[in-house]
């Protein structure tokens, strides 16, 4: 039996978290702690994992006073900067059994999905994106879109690949969509829809497409079970859920 | 049995034309004409209904001449001018018993999706259009897709439809691609496609999508086809394939 | 102002239908009456229009019952037989001013689908039926399938249509799925999703596709709102939602 | 340069290959053999590499002959037996320097989506496979599909996962398709496809679809160009084209 303590356990994400952690065999949450609880009462009460969905502000704080006190972290607070990603590298040092995970994504479906169209992208002539959301959305393209164009285009410069053909001569409304590191991106927003990424690769008589679809965020939950089962058996600090995954 | 020229025989869409005419049952070509030929024998020949798909040059005089032989005309060639068809229509007059169709397109998906994307606008809060082609193609968004934005748009001012709800405000690269009488079109380009459209229609809680994919320019014999048989049953001038079609 | 009165109010539907009437623009909600209620009470807030979202056991009294009351009604519960519709008809004539829509479906892209599904039937050479649904529903294929393949094989059957080709002489396993009325209809159940149709439509070289996913019991609310507002132009019994939509 | 010898030049596939060869940077076809020609020809004209699709009662004579000649091999031809490739790994014990490639299928889109279909499906609950085929093929489901379920069944059983949750207990007609060791497998057959297959995953809250569609046989090319410049990297024997490729 894993012993979890949650932390911002009252927020939206953290109250499935409490609940998807509940609810797994061989996992029990020992401490759901909130804004202006002490770090320590999850040692207190045995924890040896920790799971933080909090607000970027006290993330870094806690991950270093969880290390401090011996415990396992899997983070999904967004908001890490390179630099505050080195000081949690440093402080491992000092504890080289503990384990960090953080990842900008739990979504196993996105993340998979992200692996494989860069996996894929250096066997195609064509590549394109093209996410959906609902129209609330106040930016275009999606982050998680814009990071998928950037690892396209980094696996195909890697192996030489030539920019995907294009004769667009006149194009005078920009249908063409945007253009990031050379692999267009499309954004669509359409009521009714929640978070869907569509990637498209094409070669002379053949297309593969891979498609992600989010519609609740309850499909955190597999990935966040996964990071706290595996944190133990990955020492030092591992970014992106990918890390702990067989691929 | 229907007795069928075809005008423009030797041309890539004029054998396909032979082709599916002599392999349809109750039809038969008794003329297959080409640049040089006299229209004259056609009638020779004992058509009664002519297919056309020749080339903007010679298109219209060929109908003109197909009247005054007293044979139905379906024709798929393509630059028909406002003025070019009024004077079908008033030639049409001397000849009340005789149908003429002219349609940009007889894909029949295409043609249907284009009714049904006009006729589903003014039912959902939003709407978008996502045509995908092979990388040679040099404008976009495609003349289809333009066409079926505007037929969109105009079906949803007819109802008083608000626009489609958009919040974005951060779009620096043209994500949200092109937007045509308000509504919002993204062209594709990928090695080893043709020609496709997706219409995309939102609520809350729902998604209608219709797409059509066209692989082969053989996907116009049965819209053709379907010329030949109704065209004797529609006197005068029809533009547009779906004015023969039970929708 | 067209006022209300919601039937049911305190179920799972008639909570979503008191908040989308009270949200509309031009409607009210001036009784949300629940089991035991008296339908009189209907009439003494002065309602011009009933929505019942009630169980099979007592919608037909409360339609009969709002019939004598002079209130129009737009009725959503299931279990309707031929009889109890006739009776609903034969009631109406004392009161030929009173419209009642009874619809299976309010989900606008369902309806839509389905009609847009037949009227293309008659036009292409193959059609077959794939229907996606949670892994907990317990029958296959679902009631919608198994009616759009009805009125699909409804559709070519009237238009003369050979059946769809299909050349298989070896599936042991029976992959090709179930056969409705001649149109082969599938069903896959997966985790995440909810309520899904696509129906596929095929020709030489092209293939026409319409698709609808229900994400949300939210989506039958644009419907509902569409009969509350028609179903006082539309005297005498409606059934199907559709026969109060221009397509 | 590499110098390339087509056998089964005559072919339709050796057509293609001949072409691809030709206009492909790097390689260059020295010898182009068919039925009755002598493999010995190969080596004369000075080929390194050897492509063969030829037919399954001559291919292991050819790469026997190829390995004898001291030439790499790269072979479509399908129908090979496991005792056949143990023959071929057991010649190469001679000359460990040379690599023999036998792949059932070079399209680049169906290798890459089975290896990601198998990869993903331990981390979802629920994986369905739905192939699509145009309505002259005799065997539902497709052997690609076959090949594909088994992979995803192999890769669940070994990381343990349950089997997909599946409620269903009303299916009078067959509508939940072929299991194929525990995997749901549907065939849909319409005229105007080639050959397309969907892999469908999902878990609470999302889902992940693969798809690969093929148009035309000139879908293998990039896969056997792939082989021809890889073949002399990879001595011994490699089944599968994914054992060339970086993922």
């Amino acid at each position: 039996m894993i012993s979890v303590a949650v932390l911002g356990a009252a927020g939206r994400m953290g109250t499935h978290v409490v609940n998807a952690v509940s609810g797994a065999e061989g996992l029990e949450v020992v401490a759901a702690l909130d804004h202006g609880d002490d770090i320590a009462e999850a040692a207190r009460a045995g924890a040896t994992v920790a799971v933080d969905f909090t607000v970027p502000d006290v993330t870094e704080a806690n991950v270093h006073a969880l290390i401090d006190a011996g415990i396992h972290a899997v983070v999904g607070t967004t908001g890490w900067t390179q630099e505050a990603l080195l000081r949690v590298d440093e402080h491992l040092r000092e504890r080289p059994e503990l384990g960090v995970l953080i990842a900008p994504n739990f979504a196993l479906g996105a993340v998979l999905s992200m692996r494989f169209a860069a996996a894929a992208a250096r066997y195609f002539e064509s590549v394109e994106v093209i996410e959906l959301h609902h129209p609330d959305k106040v930016d275009a393209p999606s982050g998680t879109a814009l990071h998928t164009a950037r690892a396209i285009a980094a696996a195909r410069a890697e192996a030489g690949v030539a920019p995907s053909p294009d004769a667009t001569t006149h194009d005078p409304d920009g249908a063409r969509g945007a253009v990031i590191d050379g692999v267009h991106v499309h954004a669509v927003r359409l009521r009714g829809l929640v978070a869907h990424e569509e990637i498209l690769l094409g070669n002379p008589g053949e297309q593969l497409s891979i498609r992600t679809d989010s519609f609740d965020r309850i499909s955190f939950m597999p990935g966040v079970l996964l990071g706290v089962r595996e944190v133990a058996r990955h020492p030092g600090l591992t970014v992106g859920l990918d890390g702990y995954m067989s691929l």
